[in-house]
């Protein structure tokens, strides 16, 4: 029996996604939840229920509601928090992870207030791990088709590659393809926007507009991802792979996705409080499209998407009005920038 | 009345689509089809059963098998015909056509066996047009929803502005948003490509494989279709718009894609000859993937995607062992061309 351990902090759908890849590639798995009543569930009946409903757990995955023991012998440790919480679980984390530890996240978001990107805040708050050697998994993956093992690709970034290299070597198997990408800026930006677009794309959906009007908005939605993006410091090209244009398709088309579900329930005319109750979980692109106003304001960046979408869930704008806005607007050429270096190839 | 007429060549769904968006912009639209059934039932019923169901066309719209009819008097013509048809209608139709009209085509295809773009064979065959001034309309656009007056964005493309926008104020209105583009080559290259990616999405999903790998396929299909049309002259950027990742999120993921249930039926297991026969209309997707398969070997340009596909399509390969290869292909690097901008930023 192998000695691999590893600890996914904390049991959402995902982070129970990611143990059952690490389980799967042979790693025993402590799960921590907050909750003791999850934990005992999850040790007891191999289900844990409010996040992937009837999918049996492997038996190399246990649950604990106690950092330490989560912590205990771990070699790597995968970080799911919501991005809200991120801060706080970090600390206590801090105490029961050494410096040789690989830290992961999966986290899809900025810290609310702050508006610091998640390896910012791990970096922060556990300084005894290199910041060159924090990893961040990103990409198409819904949780729910890759505990089924349906083929997945993501991707894992740090600015150190030997890192990003262990993060592939621990989480690689036949369904679950790993590539390595330097550009960690890229791949947290492109992670956290999606869920904007996704909210956007539910709301065009929820408003009866069709995919002719949701493609659009999914290529205007990457566009104007990328241009953050790139302000903050990523790589163009990054937007263009996994955790750019691949996570927006899925999230933007996938049933799966909770961000389109809230989009489509307010398209439907469903009060903020009102989809938010429903949904029961996090719906991240809520906190995010608050925190990417304010970054597309300090970087003096046009982000006519997220614009709209703050107006309609922090100032009661009609989604009718907001998605007609968003379609209407009349710009001569596609891509100036394009229309520019043609110059005069492009004669009147 | 107005006295802007307009012709269509030929009356498949697409050109009864656009017929309805010139319609709604007050032209007196001639459809032109080959069959004298199809002109007598259009012209009777108002319907156009075999492609558009019971839609009921305006008025305006009138249909015709000859093509002198067709063309008399109209200061705009668009040409939708399928790719191998091309080059034969155009020649029907030049002895019509003279040098004012504004001709644009919306067909996504090269002509089989010279491999050549739209506006290519209409260069040739229509002389007396000013080769600068052939527009090409592309985008994310499924005929069924423009018929519903959905809220569509669309590109056109033409070496010479002023052709471009012609094209723009003939058919923009309140649900059809045109935008020009100068890269007429990124987007026929573009529209056409899309298509064999979109046989590879319903294979991908007729294997039951999921969102998580279509998304991967999506993503890989953008990047080579980028390869192969810049190479080709297109403009990078074109790729991402509406008519390079927007035109292939809509067929990827819209159930209206024909060339995604062709992909769709191969991949639960039916051959090639039953799956077109069933279609009943043209896959320009089949023919598209023969012709890439030859021009990437031309341009010398990696297109896996494309080659899994021209083996399943022509050299009886297993759809499950395409899939399999494609998503099973380890590179380390996401994005080799990233990581090595990065250089020695990216440690050891």
């Amino acid at each position: 029996m192998s000695m691999r351990k590893a600890a996914v902090v904390t049991a959402g759908s995902w982070g129970t996604g990611l143990a059952s890849v690490l389980a799967d590639n042979e790693y025993d798995v402590m799960l921590w939840t907050r909750s003791e009543t999850q934990a005992e569930e999850i040790n007891r009946d191999r289900l844990n229920r409010k996040y992937t409903g009837d999918y049996e757990l492997p038996e190399r995955i246990r649950a604990t509601a106690k950092m330490e023991e989560a912590l205990a012998g771990a070699s790597l440790v995968l970080f799911v928090s919501p991005s809200h919480a991120m801060r706080e679980v970090a600390r206590q984390a801090k105490p029961f992870l050494d410096s040789a530890v690989t830290v992961i996240h999966a986290t899809k978001g900025f810290e609310p207030g702050t508006m610091k990107r998640m390896t910012a805040v791990l970096a922060e708050e556990l300084p005894q791990i290199d910041a060159g050697r924090l990893v961040v998994l990103s990409g198409p993956s819904h949780a729910e088709e890759v505990i089924q093992r349906c083929p997945t690709t993501v991707v894992v970034a740090a600015e150190r590659l030997d890192a990003a290299e262990e993060a592939q070597d621990a989480l690689i198997n036949s369904y679950f393809r790993v590539y390595t990408n330097p550009d960690v800026t890229g791949v947290e930006v492109g992670g956290a926007l999606k869920n904007i677009i996704a909210l956007g794309a539910g709301l065009s959906d929820g408003l009866g507009f069709g995919d002719n009007a949701k493609a659009a908005l999914i290529t205007r939605g990457l566009t104007e991802i990328a241009r953050l993006g790139v302000a903050m410091g990523g790589h163009a090209l990054t937007f263009s792979g996994l955790a750019g244009i691949g996570d927006l398709v899925v999230t933007c088309t996938s049933k799966h996705s909770r961000n389109w579900r809230a989009g489509y329930l307010l398209g439907q005319g469903k009060p903020l409080e009102e989809v938010l109750e429903t949904m029961g979980m996090v719906v991240e692109g809520v906190k995010t499209t608050k925190t990417a106003f304010a970054l597309s304001r300090q970087y003096e960046v046009s982000m006519p998407i997220t614009e709209q979408l703050h107006e309609v869930l922090f100032a009661g704008k009609e989604p009718r009005q907001a998605v007609g806005h968003l379609m209407g607007r009349l710009r001569t050429h596609e891509i100036e920038e394009l229309a520019d270096s043609f110059g005069d190839k492009w004669m009147l």
